[in-house]
């Protein structure tokens, strides 16, 4: 839904600007925008291309300042693209940089929060019309009044979120996230030309670790709070023939679990991509019979300082367990098998 | 709560000037100020002072236009002097009107509803800082978010909300409210003064009727959804010996039940009354033994009109039954208690 978005948007108002984060000038104002609820929700509430110019304008409006460029708040899915899309139709660059460097649940969970940057004044809005300013005392409290709106109007809302200046993104934010998700899709796309194998292609640009090979015998999923939450159990195939994956998510992968023992934990990525094609399955699109490896990457650093675990640490998930690093785990027990051959 | 901080602001700000609406130019700006959630958490949950002149201030900049007044919304326990506190403190007059003749527990239940006045802009904050805007399609879905928003700030807010102008108060409001009040007051210390009956002198300046006089037995009450819902049984006393009255509410009292028989209902006044000084017994301060007489106060024929029953008759609140106005239901079979001796 989101690259149909972008590339409705691009084909009626033009190309967009792809900028670094040095070009922004310091007290340029960045206004990223993004869509939030359960992805359940967004793939069947479909926005009608009014709501984030409705964001943009009332947050300008309220700034009372011009804005300079907008960003994505998190890559991932929707979020990676709408801001593509609002780009073009409001004639401004897109900052080749996030708040994440992966895509996480709630509103807090964003490296902006851990440099103490608020996360209003904020937008939302919904494909009604209606429109709600948060202006709050913590980014927790934005998130618990935001999540409670965003279930009235329905499950998802668009939102803009997290005004910015030049200066805070280049300190507190994570550059280069666009281009590196341009680059993912550039090898899984070369490597079918090539007939090669796309999953060693992405585990290169991305970093990451192949933890599991299996199939989905389950799926149990609730939308509930505003979140889609619940859990994938996947069967062994191939090398994991007899073993079994368990994956827990809300929105986004948090734990795998195989056979009693913790593979890999938030606040590392747990990604689930098609056997064949290397492109990703999300959380919403799980479903039985689905072939599927799962790899690890190292997350940002930023998030494994103490500050980022509290956020978004496997216990502010409620997993009474410590934080490993995906690649320790991987050269530990499982190190045989941490790449594909 | 509401008197102590009214007399407060008064005494440190000054004399509060209490106009008509007649006095207020057609397009003068009137913003009602009034707090909203369960009155079981408001009386524990104390406004620190600051809310008022932070949501005034807020949908004063929002609106980018000076304000003329501010008003009550509703007549009925602290949301009929929080206007007086806040106008001592902002300097500004208060109208004698309101927006329902009566006190009702949803945000779309005012009289500028059914004249099509928008609840909207409207701010709502609480005592820790946090700020909500809001601007909506209808007032359904103002009540449906500020409600939520609400409970998530721990069940009570403080707001400003239906901006309006002076042409909507003279047309749309409900005048003389605040003096009605006024005069309440004047003839239950009156009568104490002349060791008279408070009870006939309130009947009579209210044009109410005595409907029973009992003793609670039983409150069941749950403080749910923002509100305080619940139910009151009484024993009758003294001519009412032998008989039993059942009391639902929401925040405010909804409906009277007196052996099986309905004998006052929403959008009526139902107003419980102590039995020896005829001082009001709020919902939140019913309880095992006080002595009542509960009287029943025909309301402004404007919730007598279709859309008025629609948006607060006995079948929006859930109860299937035809609303018949308390004074015909008390010159029916009730006529000959209809007023006390």
């Amino acid at each position: 839904m989101g690259k149909l978005m972008a590339l409705q948007a691009i084909e009626e108002f033009g190309p967009v600007d792809l900028i670094e984060p040095s070009e922004v000038p310091d007290d340029g104002l960045i206004v990223p925008l993004a869509m939030m609820g359960a992805p359940t929700v967004l793939v069947e509430k479909i926005p009608n291309g009014e709501e984030f110019p409705r964001v943009f304008e009332a947050l300008r409006n309220y700034l009372g300042k011009p804005v300079f460029a907008t960003m994505p708040i998190e890559a991932g899915g929707v979020n990676s693209m709408i801001p593509l899309a609002s780009a073009a139709r409001l004639r401004i660059p897109v900052v080749d940089a996030d708040g994440m460097g992966r895509a996480f649940p709630e509103l807090q969970m964003v490296t902006f929060h851990l440099a103490g940057v608020s996360a209003t004044p904020m937008v939302m809005t919904d494909e009604k019309g209606n429109l709600v300013l948060l202006n709050t005392i913590s980014n927790e409290w934005t998130e618990a009044l935001a999540r409670s709106a965003t279930v009235v109007m329905g499950g998802s809302a668009m939102i803009a979120i997290y005004p910015l200046t030049g200066e805070q993104v280049k300190e507190a934010g994570i550059a280069g996230t666009v281009t590196l998700a341009q680059r993912i899709g550039e090898v899984i796309r070369r490597s079918k030309r090539e007939s090669q194998n796309p999953l060693s292609a992405v585990l290169e640009v991305t970093g990451g670790f192949c933890l599991f090979k299996g199939k989905i015998v389950d799926v149990s999923r609730k939308t509930v709070g505003g979140f889609a939450r619940g859990e994938a159990l996947f069967d062994g195939i191939d090398e994991d023939r007899g073993k079994s994956l368990q994956l827990k998510f809300q929105n986004e992968n948090l734990i795998a679990i195989s056979d009693g023992e913790v593979i890999a934990q938030v606040p590392d990525l747990i990604t689930v991509l098609d056997a064949e094609t290397a492109r990703p399955i999300t959380t919403e699109s799980l479903r039985y019979g689905c072939r599927a490896v799962i790899i690890g990457i190292p997350c940002n650093p930023k998030w494994r300082t103490p500050k980022g675990l509290e956020t978004v640490g496997p216990r502010y998930f409620g997993y009474d367990m410590d934080y490993v690093p995906v690649e320790e785990r991987v050269s530990g027990a499982c190190a045989k098998r941490g790449r594909l051959e």
